[in-house]
């Protein structure tokens, strides 16, 4: 083999050695290739040699030379950047096959997306976030120093506290962590109450990635039924609390996601009680609490705790912007333990966007564009429930959302067979057009017959089409089964 | 009671507790109050007593009225904002007891920063970065959409892929996953590769947010000694393999924190091959590669791995702007577990500061911008080393950093008693000198008698003065042993 290699002269070897670089590390033409410097040093070879190498590269016509610039991949079509990732081309098998199906879902282009609980860009105030985010960076806003402020900007958790008085919610600056979106905030919570092997009782059906994080800290789940309308059905977690041991509780109160249920302030109030009096930590998930329809904003069960044993987690994931990534928890009695834990989990959230955020809270910006956006969330909400009615097979049931995104449809059983909406994604995604599959969201294909819908979108004749054609597929499904 | 609160009128009450809810927040002067309306529906009061309310509370001085806008908190001395809080005023008490010292030092005001590894801010790029942030706040770069990449930016991946070819070490775009920071990273390397219980070997000593992470992550830690220049034993480390089960091992072998060694590119291939055989995880703490002193930046052990069993974590916290929260993890053959767990814990990294750091890899102003640093630290070590050999007491330690910001110092034993930096801490702290203690860099006291003082800023009289003074200190501590 050694004879093999010295039969090539040592450049030959540094440039063949240098495309194959270039080639697993998927560089894209205009790339910039290391110095004759560089490479002579870390090859430990001589400049010539490298120089050599470099110039054979170019003669091949893999790179070339740019005048004072140095050398830079070439442009040839083979070696143009291939379409954007999306991030998610081959899921992980490490998670549920359930989620990698959905994973790739995300993944995969889609023509008409009623599939994330997201709304379309055009709802989100991306312009003047933008401004703000250029003001924070031209004031520099400590981009050096921010590692020293585990817990968050001052001036975001002060805006915080602000906007939960005025849902008549006490939080105070001190109590809060700005976390990287609330998926963190609720990881936190959940590591900061429970064990692996613990129990947590959460809603049934519930949103799919708190299913996946419970399982990658190695919780079990206890499903609790969420009634339609009105949230977590409390005679149900009574018998349960009774039965068994719970070691903690996950509600999502306002907009639960995916039935679109909020829980009364009764019910908010005797859930409270009901865990306080037991010592069992209640987490509060309130992300869509800022997304509810009614013009008064629900109050999150938190504000009904008097003992520090709620953890509040929220965010401006839904609200605000998607790819801020910023969200928040107010974790009562243990701040403390959320507060050691974010230090050696991140450290801190990093604070350019944690400015920005601030000043649209503190501008009044921030009530001003939900009010448009609820508005608009609501309208989608109707024309889809509208279409649904008109194209899926008669039996269908539908929430009512009052807030949030999403659409949660169960399908008739006609026959003797068990309906399931499996199929119909798989056919669905081959058209173009995405949904979540109701398996997602509860376990034991609980939820086979169910389907959740994205109202996110304005609606436009291709929504339209895209459910009068899941319709089709529904009809297709429920005949299956007789 | 019920006739206490009834002898209030309702406007006074509202009042009452809307101003409590303001001190609660710690509103400051000039924050919004709710409108009118928004009380009176979240309160459930009349519009007139909403408005009877928001006066009193003016005659009462405590807010005021802006025409057209709405009441704000009043400008008043005793309701102006509190000094910008540092985010740690009371370290958690969860977290140990010496590192809740060290979180209270990092809060403190501090004359002289001998204590954090980081650079002042005069030597990070932080214009450049400003104008690539605005640029990317101005292309608004999937402000809306970057939920859906839990891997990161493919921009930034693919720069990082290419940095890592300029050292020979090759990373696939598709492997990489974008992190919070560096200790996302090696949070997710651990969860990846261990279960609570698990023996993880570390250095020792050793960067004291490990110890804290391997705490919190209920890991038990088998410390393999360090030494000076050359990195972890490998001898000790084969011992400790034939004694006992080890899980995984995590090194810092660039720049270790806080001896500043590199293990020569021999080592690393003899550790890669070691665990290797054994089948024992390998996870890599390359935060200090860029920022060490030679031109040639060194190779990280996972360059030497051929099986895919080193999971190399990275960012730019210590090379480029600690503020911005930017790490990544190229995991190897554990790669979809550490996708898997990403999703879960925080879902993606915002992308904003990714397409920014983008930009500055492939433009070149990273390299230029490294060189400056890495002379800048060099040149501060030195003038730190040669303070420390002119004020410390004869005997002292010194270690030889080849990289990175910080000294390790070991004071001399002359007497009986065991030499401890605790109390020369304390004192330094109430004189506004802050370093860190040995005792956080071990467990059991292993380096009481050590301590780590930061290079990271320019080099002025003060800093020679505080040197001097802390000298001064060491002799006082090492004359109490004798």
């Amino acid at each position: 083999m050694q004879a093999t290699e010295s039969v090539l002269p040592r450049y030959k070897r540094l440039a063949q050695q240098l495309w194959e670089g270039i080639v697993h590390a998927g560089l894209c033409e205009g790339s910039r290739i290391p110095s004759v410097r560089t490479l002579a040093v870390q090859h430990d070879v001589s400049l010539t040699t490298a120089v050599q190498a470099l110039r054979w590269l170019e003669t091949q016509g893999h790179i070339e030379a740019r005048p004072r610039s140095g050398y830079f991949v070439a442009r040839r079509p083979e070696h143009s950047c291939p379409a954007r990732a999306t991030g998610w081309p081959n899921p992980p098998p490490e998670l549920d096959a359930q989620v990698r199906d959905h994973l790739a879902m995300v993944g995969a282009p889609c023509a008409v997306r009623l599939d994330l609980a997201v709304g379309e860009p055009s709802l989100y105030p991306v312009d003047r976030l933008s401004v703000l985010l250029r003001r924070s960076a031209y004031q520099q806003p400590d981009l050096v120093g921010a590692h020293a402020r585990g817990a968050g900007h001052p001036d975001l958790r002060r805006e915080i506290a602000r906007q939960a008085m005025q849902y008549r919610c006490e939080l105070a600056p001190d109590e809060l962590v700005v976390t990287n979106g609330c998926i963190e905030a609720l990881n936190l919570a959940l590591r900061a109450v429970t064990r692996p092997g613990d129990v947590v009782a959460v809603e049934s059906p519930t949103y799919f990635v708190l299913l996946q994080m419970l399982g990658a800290l190695e919780l079990r789940v206890l499903p609790i039924p969420c009634r339609t309308g009105t949230g977590m059905d409390l005679d149900a977690l009574k018998s349960a609390l009774n039965e068994t041991r719970i070691n903690a509780v996950v509600t999502i109160a306002n907009a639960n996601n995916p039935v679109g249920s909020i829980a009364s302030d009764a019910d908010k109030a005797a859930l409270v009680r009901l865990l306080q009096a037991r010592n069992i930590p209640l987490i509060e998930d309130d992300i869509f609490g800022d997304v509810c329809y009614d013009e008064l904003r629900p109050r999150p069960a938190r504000a009904f705790d008097t003992s520090g044993n709620v953890l509040l987690c929220g965010g401006f994931s839904k609200s605000l912007c998607p790819g801020l990534r910023l969200g928040w928890i107010a974790a009562g009695k243990f701040s403390d333990k959320v507060r050691a834990l974010k230090y050696t989990t991140s450290m801190a959230t990093a604070e350019l966007q944690q400015t920005a955020v601030a000043g649209m809270l503190s501008s009044g910006g921030f009530a001003l564009h939900l009010r448009r956006l609820k508005g608009a969330l609501q309208d989608q909400q109707s024309a889809l429930r509208d279409a649904v009615l008109r194209h899926f097979p008669e039996g269908t049931e539908l929430s009512h959302p009052r807030g949030g995104f999403v659409l949660w449809l169960k399908l008739p059983t006609t026959g003797h067979l068990r309906v399931s909406t499996r199929p119909m994604f798989e056919q669905a995604r081959t058209e173009g057009i995405g949904f979540a599959p109701g398996h997602l969201f509860g376990q034991g294909g609980a939820y086979d017959d169910c389907l959740r819908l994205n109202a996110g979108y304005r609606w436009t004749n291709n929504q339209e089409k895209a459910v009068e054609r899941l319709g089709a597929l529904a009809r297709i499904a429920v005949a299956a089964s007789e």
